[in-house]
């Protein structure tokens, strides 16, 4: 699940109850099926825009609407490909500030560090003795990640989406929002739920799967793909913390076409059109708002006014990073105290899973 | 490692330091490589003669000459094939009863058991990061193992010699006396050890290995095959605790061959040769004097004398067994101690691994 995002958009997997209420949001949780949402990222760098958009703001409004949500700074995660022990500690508290910059507040959320919940991996170790070998090895990013690996993947990449299946189930999680590129995920995380529920009796919620509205930020040098923290082309991925002056430069060199009008088409005019797409975002106003705003512009002063946009946007997000990122024991303690939240609910969860494979 | 015989010898695998002294027994332990012996017995069954002689007896011999010795029983091993709860549970108190019973003293050495000390699969799951899939799907084990199974292997019988690895590094465990069919496995942990220190500095001792003298007991319908639990002819193997009635029809119809006569000669003659084997080692005279007990004997009588030995030297066993079984608290108490004392060990390396790999 979330894994393509995961690597491609920087390390970012939304397990996000849709905002949108649906017929089941009239009836109060029941004491069985305490509806819960988990979500996780991967702590190997600044998230950019499309993840801001995408889940972040999200999960700062779920936050507010939700009732237990949790969300992991997923560090396990990130060394199913190589990390330097000094970068990966550095990204783990950059991480925790930018999502605290963004607001995720500790106080409505739990914010933890994976790798403090050992419980994690056990019951992962438990799910992957469920799982054939094959089943594994058909996910589609399994192939795509390894097709050009001379020596073949490591075995963690190989087993890691057991280990989000594990992630989400530790909780006892119920809803799992997901992109579209995440389906094949959720459906392992479900027929591991599943199928340890028919070993071993009923006991983890099958997590529904909900497609999210998430908006797709393109690439700003290539309208086709997706904003990419791997992207080779520097100028194709607006990040939270790039300066005023990066981000300038970045929507100046926006590929957009020959065509001087603002419009929103996506089809036909990708470039422009996702300049207005994040222009709306941004500003929280309606797409066809956004291209009112550009009526008259030509796109060279109409990406001024997005970049404007997206400065003013992040600006304060940016300060708050900076300061936080000054109070390293600060963002130590956040993660402690989220982490020991999260063992409270994972320990007996676990324990009770252990009772039931019969280990204790 | 040990996996031919945690398969075939009923779940015994063996990390036991030779008993011979060898060159650096007359060094002291140095502070940075305390010695430690680490074993792991799989709670799968009632163990056979052949893990009592080749296994069992010797670790109880190690408690009393090592320094730090541990003995696990690897309980998230065994769900690497189907597993009942009910039965699980149960034999993990078995395998407890019978370690007590044939001398595991809690006092001289850690008796826990794994599925209780977390840190296992999370040190696990760090490994399976640094090893690539083809390493472990080259394991004669997994290839012997899934050959024959249509739907493929699950992932955690193909990543067990990870979790292996895991057991035995995260006691910093210095010496691993392997079986011949073990050398495979125990090179991974090597690898494994070295991998680590290399990409995060040293930290494992790369653990020894040391191929032990074990008698490789042999099926009694079979000579030319290993005593297995596993084996469908249930005259083959001799348990612990098979009454008197069982221990003397199953010599009575051990296999053996047209001479009558009592000779050890281990190619030309297997199956009395076994039989003589296993006389000495109960009896703990040498082999020569096994054969001069049954000398003027034919194989037939012979049969009835090693049968005799064997009842009388499980005899004890077999009652402390029965007693210890009565007092399920005990049994539990016992584990549930030996565990703690195990965290104790199991803690600070962890910790120590999650701050070289960046997780702190």
């Amino acid at each position: 699940m979330a894994m393509s995002s995961i690597r491609k958009a920087r390390g970012c997997w939304s397990f996000i109850r849709a905002l949108h209420k649906g017929p089941d949001a009239a009836h109060a949780p029941q004491k069985e099926a305490v509806e819960r949402v988990f979500s996780g990222i991967q702590p190997t760098g600044i998230p950019h825009l499309g993840n801001y958009l995408g889940a972040i703001e999200t999960w700062v409004r779920l936050q507010e609407t939700q009732g237990s949500v949790l969300y992991s700074v997923v560090d396990l995660h990130s060394i199913t490909v190589p990390q330097g022990p000094a970068a990966l500690q550095q990204s783990i508290l950059d991480m925790t500030a930018v999502l605290l910059a963004c607001g995720i507040d500790p106080e409505k959320s739990i914010l933890f560090q994976q790798s403090q919940v050992p419980e994690h991996t056990q019951l992962s170790w438990i799910l992957t003795c469920l799982v054939r070998l094959p089943r594994l090895q058909h996910l589609h990013q399994w192939k795509a990640k390894t097709a050009t690996q001379k020596h073949g993947g490591t075995a963690g990449l190989l087993t890691y989406p057991v280990l989000q299946a594990a992630d989400i189930l530790l909780y006892k999680s119920t809803h799992v929002p997901v992109g579209e590129d995440q389906v094949q995920h959720m459906e392992l995380v479900q027929d591991l739920a599943q199928t340890f529920n028919k070993k071993y009796g009923e006991f983890f919620p099958v997590p529904k799967s909900i497609l999210t509205p998430m908006k797709k930020v393109k690439s700003l040098r290539d309208p086709a793909a997706k904003m990419s923290k791997s992207d080779p082309d520097k100028l194709a991925t607006v990040r939270i913390t790039d300066s005023a002056e990066e981000i300038v430069q970045k929507f100046r060199k926006a590929v957009t076409d020959f065509t001087s009008e603002v419009t929103y088409e996506p089809a036909h005019r990708p470039g422009v059109s996702n300049l207005v797409a994040i222009h709306a975002a941004v500003t929280r106003i309606p797409v066809e708002e956004a291209v009112r705003c550009g009526a008259g512009m030509d796109t060279a002063r109409y990406k001024l006014l997005v970049a404007d946009a997206v400065i003013e946007k992040f600006a304060p997000i940016k300060r708050e990073i900076e300061k936080l990122k000054m109070d390293r024991g600060h963002l130590e303690k956040v993660l402690q105290a989220g982490s020991a939240k999260a063992k409270e609910l994972a320990q007996p969860v676990c324990q009770e899973v252990r009772k039931l494979v019969g280990f204790l």
